[in-house]
């Protein structure tokens, strides 16, 4: 058993605090990974803060891990000590349904187990990335590209994901309009990917305040929600919005924008419920869907395609210390444009 | 030019009269149609009534009409004096845009021109089917198999293409779980339909009332949707729902109803917006999508599909001096399954 050291917190309204847990020993198929960066996601405010449901106290957050393999299993085929290694939302899932045989774990019937907050096959609760180790089975352990340092590698395991995936299953491509809604963690990966798959992408913002860097990481087009002639300038435009906006947004304008066959696809999900007028999905054949994360063949795909096309997250690094603080500025919409802690100064 | 006879109504709250509209001289490429049969669609009813927004009275509604062509234009190549011909939902359209490039008129981006309530490209204003005669250009005429009765085809030309299209589209099939949610004038032909494509049909009717009938026309399984347990039995079933019904339902409680990536498609469409919990969307890849009508092209692929398989609605023939009463009974959901005026009657 290896005890780590890790930051948790201890109610919806807590600070961190430093804390030491316990990683299992190694069963069989499991790797150890000493983690050196770790990503903040929104994600990890909501479930601190209590906001997608009860949690059991302590929590450690953090789905966005990178870090090296310091011990494995004995029937360990996948990795050796020394390899880089990531670890995204899931850390395990059911493996024999539908879905986790096609290789959609992330859409588990029975339910994958969470990276943190959830409760492991062995009745422990699980916890994340906040942490100097992590003990997980090896099916769900990614292997970072040589290309892709670890610091930048932590954010693609889930603002990578979440927007390649979603990119990937509906064909962005040559010839394809892409909007992308939110110029944050999440939408700035969904720019760089969707350029890179060789899409025409739109960044569709509330300000032009990150236009530059937009443009600069592969946007065509950048335009401001906040006027309202933009709705009217781009009615019937997209084959594919990508939505990574959270909060309630006017869905109705946002469907007008799709071409015939169109897809708006919501990655986030706000807490209340959407309405929307049906004309607008019948009038042309739209669809409205959703998508969460990936599965790990794909989340493996998107790290190759990455490294492939050089494409990283923009982070700003912060020490353990920090992680209140960056909560509090990823709330008020301040960071450019993801949070990694560098569990090094744990 | 001829005059033809018709039932006209002045207003949202009148009933039907007597009438005689001029039908235009045939253009190059026009067809005149001799009208034998034309089925009532909810949409008369709605539009009637002034329900989809200010409408030009008189109106001679009527969009699924079946008859035999009595006279050509100078240059049409597609139909001959003595054919059996059906009109559907469009008469024209712009023949341009990038959807009606793609045999996609109905969602013509200029707008396909209505066969009732619309304005033709003369600047007349178009009327229905509720008439003796009809001039429409040969290229928004449907030919007839000769499989079919006259009677018969007339609910193809809306009932049958509004269901068909988003089977074809979503591609219903052996292996594929699809259910019908309503079983009326559309339900009835979308299980017919989706049996004979392969697929696995479920109809998902508030009773169990018309059961027996459901049964009848190929549906595998049949579940009233009045018993609460319903939703928990099939939760996850379907890759494929069409939604005939316009009315507000719980689209949360049908979102649930589908498999990872399936699609819930509504062919009509309520006044009010409809609002739903994004999470539904997202747990599985889920899409809400809506459908229009169908192209020409797949109107005629859709006749002979049904021509093929000896697919037919269950109609009861009605007189023109019928249709307030059939109005009435169309509110009261008393049609089994559709209501078709004998325009020898008028």
């Amino acid at each position: 058993m290896v005890i780590a050291k890790a930051r948790a917190v201890d109610g919806p309204d807590k600070r961190f605090r430093a804390a030491e847990i316990k990683r299992r020993d190694l069963d069989l198929h499991d790797v150890l990974i000493e983690i050196k960066y770790a990503g903040i996601c929104h994600s990890d405010i909501h479930t601190a803060h209590g906001e997608w449901g009860p949690v059991n106290y302590p929590l450690v957050p953090g789905h966005e891990i990178a870090g090296i393999v310091t011990d494995i299993g004995a029937e360990v085929t996948k990795y050796k000590v020394g390899d880089r290694v990531g670890v995204g939302c899931m850390v395990d899932s059911c493996g024999e349904c539908e879905n986790c045989r096609k290789g959609e774990e992330q859409y588990c019937l029975k339910g994958n187990i969470q990276t943190y907050a959830g409760v492991d096959k062995y009745g422990e609760p699980t916890q994340g990335g906040y942490s100097t180790h992590i003990v997980v089975q090896e099916d769900f352990v990614l292997r970072i590209p040589d290309g892709i340092e670890l610091a930048d590698a932590a954010p693609l395991l889930c603002a990578g994901i979440t927007t390649f995936s979603p990119l990937n299953h509906w064909n962005a491509g040559p010839g394809k309009k892409v909007a992308v809604v939110g110029m944050g963690g999440l939408g700035h990966m969904a720019v760089q990917i969707a350029h890179a798959m060789g899409a025409e992408v739109t960044v569709l913002s509330q300000t032009l305040k990150k236009k530059e860097d937009g443009l600069e990481l592969g946007a065509d087009y950048y335009y401001a929600t906040s006027n309202p002639g933009t709705f009217g300038k781009l009615a019937g435009t997209f084959d594919l919005i990508i939505n990574t906006v959270s909060a309630k947004i006017n869905m109705d304008a946002y469907l007008g924008l799709l071409t015939l066959d169109g897809t708006l696809v919501n990655v986030g999900a706000p807490a209340e419920p959407l309405s929307l007028n049906v004309f607008n999905l019948i009038g042309h054949r739209r669809s409205f869907a959703g998508s969460m994360i990936g599965g790990i063949r794909e989340t493996q795909e998107m790290l190759d395609f990455c490294a492939k096309h050089s494409i990283v997250p923009k982070i700003e690094v912060i020490s353990a210390d920090q992680i209140d603080e960056a909560y509090d500025r990823v709330l008020a919409s301040d960071v450019k444009y993801r949070f990694v802690i560098d569990i090094g100064t744990m």
